[in-house]
């Protein structure tokens, strides 16, 4: 089949190129491709000056378009072009990489020591999916097969956070982000097919696409409003709103009935409640007629009606997050929620409100559900389906959407690809099963949590414990939302450790978060087990200090000097973790190794095999950074159910040392191992 | 008076300045001359990234052009604009600026990592005399007024001693150095006026141009061999020539007659003279006549002949420097010299030879001078004077010259400018009445050696003898040829200490050497005092660690994270200097202060004044850089010469603290002072 948006676009690339000279560079790691040396100066920090018109054009005939093949098209989701159904599972065997194409893709290719949107050649410099193109043969030698990435629907730019806003306030969920157009190609291709070029890539190389939509909440400039004023929560545009609190309720509280009760007789609750009013179309259908034709609505709702949009909170009564001030919640019933209604002292007079139970409607349902809006965040997926044919989704918030909901959502999307996976923003794994009851292939889980804590056994307990969960969970140590885990206890020691590890967590999907690779301290985000201290990783002069990248004009740290380190190392182990990776998902194949230190992580996995030797793989780790063990490990329950008898092994692959012959048995059943500081070694016998 | 080549170097900037965009930038320190800020972008490093055309064209007009005034002719001598005469004694009160233009306007423009001559814009990148118009107000703003230029003459490319080869290997006296031409003109202009547009420059700032004249070696592939090939000296080119050695003499040996007869005596000299052998048209016309027309008349030569030119030694017996491969000697006399013929086996049958008593021709002389060649040498300088009007000139190994051509030299030179100034290559403070007797008006000095070593006393002996001396020496603390003030003992900091007081060494010339502004550590040359330890002072990853200026392409290490400390200093206690410029050069307005510390340096200059104030000036130097100390200091004398009683002060000038009142007074003879480590006071009472 062939790849027409990246036919197009060398096409393009060959048109628009001048004889200019550029003195446009990029980081080395964007060169995983053998691009001619001849082609290129590398310049004294490690950057490499190149032509980006032959740079990206050879990326794309030499490494894309070349993997064209009979019978395989690029343009619809992978599994579409297999035979076989797995119904989304193959997401569990995946290696993830989680990336925001703004961040990942950007860099001061002028140097000029900005990253300017139009730049001295008139080329952007914060990323775009076309530069997003020269990472791929990075992930490819990493072997990752599966590109996460964060939103990618225009956004809004009305409430700024830092530079930029963030991409979760959503204000139209089909239309791409213009940020992420790449003026190279000036305004000879469109940016769905700068996207649409960017899935092809991935899906000749074998990288699956999965894309993060957010149907619980939107950006409060968002462009339905001006279609559907109905589907917002309006308030008072003269009175302060705030986040309510409530008094003799603790910080935090989840919104169960009963505390529900209490915060409604609660007199600022009763403040917050008042503060509603219907929305402008229903309050005056002929002035609406007019206010809608305005260019800008809000402002034109805010002159009429005085009126706005609520924004959103957390649905955690009295929780200390900051107000979203950038979103808005939908409004997905169209009657008070059936539950709490009694609680209001006049039913029938309370505009439409937010409050915790109409945010947790998954809980709190109303009798009238409005299907149109329903049926319109139903058809995101398949929008990206259709036009991208991308292989699977996130669901931001999907534990606040109605069972209902979310089965239509589920049921539309397989219904174009039963195959298309789906992610749960579950990070409890107690509640796994009901992940997986509602459709999920997989879990976020709390490894970004739970991994960088060694000493409390926290560590101990994750690695443990994944076998058991009934769907997998991300074998990852930080997120978008969370400290960068070079940044945490152990630094890049445990950082090395750690990313190791998740290759081989059992029932586990390796997860990098996108700088993760280059040791990364800054994180792109304070949402999740971060506090402000985390801000301040990077030294005071660094262009990115105290920048987020979910708000702010961010470039990645992709010269830091150990760069190579975890690419090289992934190269080496991901090998190593696929021929294994049947024996990881299944528990029966999978033996904990134990000694008596919370630091130590060992796993065996065998495979059935008549030659009692060569199919049993050993992973030791030891998570303690600052010091070394020696240990008497006793495999001798993994040898029973492997029937291996062999006295020799290889060491495959260790953090510290060459690979080499491993002997040191000191019986058939137990083996003397040393780990030193943060030592990850894999042994197969 | 019209600047013509400068206007005509605007004009070209303008015709040839294309619409490209340029990604192309020099350091800060090259815009001391307020560069519109919209016109550039301060990059993260400093560097300022322009438009070369607009930069320079910007400078050229808004710096010098703007300079022109009515009767004042940039292309003479300035000293010819004055009606004033001196005999050149002006240079004594300059401050000088030494540099090599190669070096001193190299800059990595296009960031590739590499000095290239033909950068990704087509300009070059080592330095050339355009480039240098962008450091005249750096210069300018140091007070600097005499530019002092290493050789700029056309040199050899034949023996590359690096990258480059020396600007002292000369081949062509009167044409300038190729290199040095630049492409950002094409072929609008002519070295020769780029160069001139530089003296413009110079003199329109005030700043007189010096340069330096090798008459005494040139190169072993000189453009004079073509049509003078008897005014060099030829040896077999089939045998083994060496540095000859004699035995039974010391390392290093004056050559006096008597250890001279020893040497002729010796073997291997005997074995030295028999390889030299007449030049090629004298031993066969004929065969000459066809040989100057070949392309490579050495290579010829060497073919027809078997001779080629004898390289160059050191004129010291038995001195331990490497043999000068890329240099020879002038023939200066037609026989041998008078003294040594007697020492000859067979005077008759000798060929012309270089030995150190023809080396030596000053103290040996010969009864039939070359005067052709003398002609030619003595008509170097008036092409200068006449072709760009430089205003002195340093003679190279002058003291080996014979004293009736240094006189035809000088005699020529002033009678063109009788106050064109000579710089005598005299490092011997001892020899400055003979210098001064030959016509020099100051020499070079040792300060280089003395002023670094504190506790040995040199330091004190040298700022404290130098008024006694019959003309001035540089007040320097480094020279081209030697280590660097800032690699040496006491580091930056004795660096800039020793900066300031060489400002106020009575009857010296301050002389900075380029980069020394910039505390560079990398010597230029290891000719002087250096040892091979000397080439390793920058870090290995350095782009110019193990490079010598005067052979390789470098560039100063503009970007020094102090870069401004030196400039800004300077340009502070320079305006002082000049206030007690006179009595700093008149040994009656000259009072040492002392103190029982060899670390300490003092000085008194007063005016005459009836105020009986504010016309002392007292300079006090702690040359130890690691301790401070306290002192009690007796200015009884300096009181009564100056007639001043006044008991309050101004601090004008610390390297240590602010400016301040100055009140130590213990009585009225004497100053509580104390001085920091390395500190340097300036105080007017």
């Amino acid at each position: 089949m062939n790849a027409k948006n990246l036919t197009k676009l060398a096409d393009t690339l060959k048109t628009l190129k001048t004889e200019t000279p550029y003195n446009y560079v990029v980081p080395d790691l964007w060169n995983c491709f053998d691009y001619p040396k001849d082609a290129m100066i590398q310049t004294r920090s490690g950057e490499l000056m190149v032509n980006p018109y032959d740079f990206y054009r050879y990326l794309v005939d030499e490494v894309f378009i070349k993997k064209t093949r009979k019978g395989f098209d690029p343009h619809i989701a992978i599994s579409q072009n297999n035979k076989r159904r797995d119904r989304g599972d193959w997401v569990k065997k995946s290696f993830m990489y989680s990336t925001m194409i703004r961040t990942s893709s950007a860099w001061d290719h002028d140097r000029s020591g900005e990253l300017e949107i139009n730049n001295l050649y008139n080329l952007k410099e914060t990323g775009t999916f076309i530069k997003m193109l020269a990472l791929l043969p990075l992930l490819k030698k990493m072997d990752i097969d599966t590109l996460y990435l964060l939103p990618i629907s225009k956004h809004s730019t009305k409430i700024k956070k830092g530079d930029f806003g963030s991409p979760y306030a959503v204000t139209n969920f089909t239309e791409l982000d213009p940020n992420l157009k790449d003026p190279i190609t000036e305004d000879k291709m469109t940016i769905d097919e700068e996207f649409a070029a960017l899935v092809e890539a991935c899906h000749l190389l074998d990288i699956r696409v999965v894309i993060d939509i957010i149907p619980r909440t939107n950006a409060i400039d968002n462009d339905l409003i001006a279609k559907h004023p109905d589907w917002f929560y309006w308030v008072k545009a003269d009175e302060a709103y705030e986040t309510p609190r409530v008094a003799g309720i603790e910080d935090g509280t989840y919104p169960e009935l009963e505390p529900l009760e209490v915060a409604f007789k609660d007199k600022m609750i009763q403040k917050h409640l008042s503060l509603f009013d219907e929305d402008p179309m229903t309050k005056d259908l002929a002035l609406w007629n007019k206010v809608k034709r305005s260019k800008n609505i809000l402002e034109a709702v805010k002159n009429h009606y005085n009126l706005t949009i609520a924004p959103a909170f957390s649905d955690y009564i009295n929780d200390l997050q900051p107000p979203w001030t950038d979103v808005t919640f939908f409004r997905l019933y169209l009657d008070h929620p059936k539950a709490t209604r009694g609680f209001l002292k006049n039913p029938d007079k309370q505009a439409p409100y937010i409050l915790y139970d109409t945010i947790k409607s998954n809980l709190y349902p109303g009798d009238k559900p409005n299907m149109p809006l329903w049926e319109t965040l139903a058809n995101i997926i398949p929008t990206y389906q259709k036009r991208f044919g991308i292989d699977g989704a996130r669901i931001d918030m999907g534990h606040a959407l109605p069972k209902p909901l979310l089965d239509m959502i589920i049921k539309k999307a397989k219904a174009i690809d039963p195959d298309f996976a789906f992610i749960a923003e579950e990070l409890n794994p107690k509640y796994a099963d009901i992940a997986e009851s509602f459709g999920y292939n997989m879990i976020i889980g709390n490894g970004f949590m739970m991994s960088p804590r060694v000493f409390t056994g926290h560590a101990k307990e994750y690695y443990q414990e994944s076998i058991k969960l009934p769907i997998p969970t991300f074998a990852c140590s930080e997120t978008h939302d969370t400290p960068r885990i070079a940044s945490r206890f152990g630094k890049e020691r445990l950082a090395t450790t750690l990313t190791v590890l998740n290759m081989f967590m059992p029932n586990g999907v390796p997860f990098l978060n996108a700088g993760q690779e280059v040791y990364e301290v800054q994180p792109m985000n304070l949402g999740l087990d971060a506090t402000e201290a985390d801000r301040y990783h990077l030294p005071e002069d660094d262009p990115y200090y105290n920048k987020l990248a979910l708000f702010d004009k961010v470039a990645l740290h992709y010269m830091h000097e150990r760069r190579w380190n975890i690419p090289d190392i992934l190269e080496h182990v991901s090998k190593i973790r696929k021929r294994y990776l049947t024996q990881m998902h299944n528990p029966k194949h999978v033996i904990a190794l134990e000694t008596d230190n919370p630091a130590f992580i060992g796993y065996g996995f065998y495979k059935t095999s008549k030659k009692q030797k060569g199919n049993m793989l050993i992973v030791l780790a030891n998570l303690n950074p600052d010091h070394d063990y020696s240990w008497h490990l006793d495999i001798g329950k993994l040898r029973h159910k492997a029937n291996n008898t062999a006295m020799e092994g290889k060491l495959l692959f260790s953090t510290h040392e060459f690979p080499r012959a491993f002997t040191q048995f000191v019986n058939n059943h137990v083996l003397d191992i040393h780990l030193g500081p943060g030592e990850v070694k894999i042994i197969e016998i």
